[in-house]
């Protein structure tokens, strides 16, 4: 099968590669249709590693991804042959500790697909778990099935923060994980979501998201607590998304909060961030940090059947499979009106 | 001042009245403009008494109102004259403890709004305070306003619940209780709510509220549990609000619910309700009991002020002032289209 | 190996029986020490059943235990031959969906000691599951271990309780339920228990357990609401833990429960019981429901290891294995100054 | 009166003073026994102020007092002359928001002993609102009732932790705060508390506070980190408290911690601490800050009262209040043995 693979940093080539998989008696077989690219996959091609993870040998990339089921596993129940589904792209030891906690994500020994030394997802088909594999909605199309990945970090964000409906959030970063972080608050109960970024181009589309609900904040000219502390009487908002991993950033996120109030830090920053623990203290900050995700993509699913969170407006740019080096280039350099690039693999 | 008088049980006049008001530092007087009639309302007046509640005096009906200030107190600081506000019925004692522990709606001491001996809004004008006043936004009407108090049960309840992001929900009734949580529990987060009852128009209407997110059942002809399985592979839905105060219907909360689910009681039935445990333990039922609201008028303001709760179709039956014995005789026998009946003052 | 088999209702023998058991790569084999008898073993000895669980084939008692492992699979890393042990009866699969949502033990698939049609545990030796095994601090006893069982019961109710600290709790019901809820409550931060009981030995015995932090309360002359009340100035228990199953201490709750309390039902009644929604509701009591527990070995383990659980008092009578049928008989009509009775296997 | 009076920066005098206070209808009025010292004491002596609050004119010093009760107001119900009370040292404004939401320690209005410009304690009597007045249990020593002021720090830390019956928790410093919280800790549930510090007297009197529930280490010459992952094969703290406001330490408080762990930081740095944010998100640390306590001092005498929390060991030195200056000397510059001085007043 011919597949998408990082041969090493900065070098692409569409060829032909044999992941070696078998099709056990609860796994499926998936047809790929759709595969975005996620910023994850980007900084593999440009610079070959992640933190301790790096790129030794030949990798397929991609992580998020929609496709048809084309062979399932003789105890698979829930699934059948023609499925429209997305896949988790992380598999848990089901036995560790962590995952008979139920924080699978945390599990030290996941497998995630384009994290070296495991392969992605762009190529024509893929086995997976049943149990990691969901049906999409009928009203779904495939390439909002692709973006199910990166919604459900915005979602786990919103299930961490706990949010109490009406409250007032704010969105730190408008890239792709401040975008589906705003509709994820939105969806799980704040009535209003301030998103702050300097690109405007990013926050007229953020502010198109959900009109009335979402308010652009421009950090280049307009100060984000006098915002939120004007809007509230003073108040301030009662959580803190921060979704740009930029340390100046991270490290204000107390400002514009309310006592009381909770900060979810879903960005990494590069290096330690100076945090103002007394500034927490006075107001009785929580913080909850994220990792990935766990349990949310049947519920993430299901805001979108139901339409409640719409995705459509974030696929920007669409390529198709021979087109894969062109597309990650671009993705590589995008422009501030840009959100997320696909590809879509031949039928 | 001319105010809607229970005089006693089944005898209402419009005649005036007065109710002895000064008006504190910290208080308000607004000039009422629309009044709601609720349940309460309408058993007073039918039966003239609620419980240990008896009407032995004549007492001024209504405690869902909307206003204008006309005044403000010299120490109030967040209002002005002219605002156009609604008004939470309840007042507690601040200093209780309940009140310090921030559940002021279990404080004994409560004085609320047309619940004997404390006279009720449906009246030109009255005093309050302003911490318990609270201004409209600009696009929601008077009458979206007077709607608030029944809309904060339904925001307390799914405040209860805990809700997660992209939760299945269940509300079994579909009365004005039943009609707003549904609505909130679509806004804290819920992707779809089963709203079960057995009269048609009452469910058709609900399945409009919005559209997709709200599925109607009978329980005349369908089983809501085998609905509630048969839509989630068996699994069940994850919060179970119950709006009927029907003791059957109590009894049954149970059967459609997942396991690690919630029940959040709402309606209150009139006789002991017989509870199977031994049905909630091996799901591990987590179940809420709420009375009346707190802290929820502005959370609810502000979902109505970003558009993510609509009441309008909820208001469906108006009438004049002068006609409020007219509007309450109404009240007294709903139709099973209506859904509240509201007064409006004279300006 | 000879174990104590239930041949049909009311008939015990000792005798040999091979319960066919191939050691995995992840199970252990433990030789058993000790054994204690547990209502429902008695239950199903007197009555052939317990719900829809009937005993239709000869079956082997006992699911309290303790032992020393003789054997482990070669993937077993924490646990080695030697070790001290206690284990959990239950075992799930760990790919349902209950499972890896950290709720195992709400998994219809779990496989549980002494439940037919699966084997118990009075036997020479078993083979288990090493994810369910647990190594015994060196100051617990093989009798406190068999021990844990229980505990567990009441450990999973204090956790689901959300114990803040120094609050007063109620355990109805003074059986062993009601004893290890007791510790359990006290450990997990309670300051006080008040634990009702109509036999007054029982009483005596809980009183001992923790002076000065259990307040016994004989129901048959104090009324357990007045009780609290006096004892809180009129505002009520934090938490009431329902250990009794009797449907009309059930039903009484709500009566000692302060405002925003928590209920936790344990015991498991016969009928529904006739539950006031509106008593609870004034309160906004929130009720939980517990089924055995999941993740509260390790836990109950730490806390008799650092010595802030004592269960040596609640182990009143031992018996040799030779006496098992003597000591099912004794369990069968149990005195009121007896907790638990255990069975002590050969060496 | 004669009152302990901090002139200015470094001079203290004993002299006569008059607080100018009236006893209102909700007030008491106490005659003080007992009044401890406290680091923030200290701090005012040598340094005159504390971040934002400067002492601008002389001002009483000490917030931590037990004394008996002299006068009541008409309307104060649940205490009379003769009780032995301990007192709450800040008194919010009971309207204010924050406080009407059950957090008034974070209400900005807060009027606070020994924090100027309000005047301290360490003075004959005192008139305080009833409801910030504590009856001490019968077997609490006016000494241990002026403990409950430091206390309730680690009381409240304890509560936002969210302890389980069986955590295991680790408190970085062993001074009277870390001391207080350690005891805290393992009566909100911990299993056990490893207590880390770099004075082994300090260590050793933590030991002996609960033996075999609290473990000391000496981070001189030990990794805490190791420490912990040797005692927990591997998995870490489920909660720690960082007590010291040593911003190094601070900042390494993700190492011993568990997957999904929680922080809670109580120390004030003095500066802000660089955070690894990403070492968080692996684990999905939750972070929690604290500012003084709310609602804890009820719960802390239950726990005192029952026994549960003892101490008497952490007043390690006591001053008649003629020697005050000289005790105010001494803790400036305390000992490693030493935890906690207090001053007796004139009987």
């Amino acid at each position: 099968m011919q597949a998408l693979v990082l041969e090493e940093t900065k070098r692409l080539t569409l060829r032909d590669i044999d992941p070696h998989e078998t099709l056990g008696p609860r796994d499926v077989r998936i047809k790929i249709h759709t595969v975005g690219i996620c910023g994850s996959d980007v900084h593999y091609y440009q610079h070959g590693k992640i933190g301790p993870f790096v790129v030794k040998a030949p990798m397929i990339l991609g992580h998020e991804a929609a496709g048809t089921l084309v062979e399932v596993g003789r105890d698979v129940k829930h699934l059948k042959v023609g499925d429209r589904v997305c896949m988790e792209p992380g598999i848990p030891d089901p036995n560790s500790k962590a995952s008979r906690l139920g924080m699978y994500n945390l599990d030290p020994a996941v497998r995630f697909w384009a994290t070296p030394p495991v392969h992605g997802i762009l190529r024509p088909t893929a086995v997976h778990p049943a149990d990691f594999t969901f049906k999409l909605p009928d009203n779904v199309s495939f390439a909002e099935g692709a973006m199910v990945e990166p919604l459900a970090v915005g979602m786990h964000a919103a299930t961490k923060a706990q949010v109490k409906p009406g409250d007032v959030a704010v969105v730190v970063g408008a890239g792709p994980i401040g975008m589906v972080t705003t509709l994820a608050a939105l969806a799980a109960g704040c009535a209003r979501v301030y998103i702050a970024d300097v690109q405007q181009p990013k926050l007229d589309l953020a502010a198109s998201l959900v009109p009335g609900a979402v308010v652009p904040v421009n950090v280049k000219s307009q100060n984000l607590g006098q915002v939120l502390r004007d809007a509230t009487d003073g108040w301030g908002a009662d959580i803190v998304f921060e979704a740009s991993g930029n340390e100046r950033a991270a490290a204000g996120v107390f400002d514009p909060l309310a006592p009381g109030g909770r900060v979810v830090f879903i960005g990494m920053p590069g290096a330690p961030v100076p945090i103002d623990i007394v500034a927490a203290q006075v107001k009785e900050a929580r913080i909850e940090t994220i990792f990935r995700y766990a349990h949310v993509y049947p519920r993430a699913l299901g805001l979108m059947g139901s339409g409640k969170i719409n995705l459509k407006p974030l696929i920007t740019n669409r390529f198709a499979f021979s087109e894969s080096v062109k597309a990650f280039d671009f993705a590589s350099n995008m422009p501030a009106d840009a959100v997320k690039a696909q590809i879509e693999m031949p039928v």
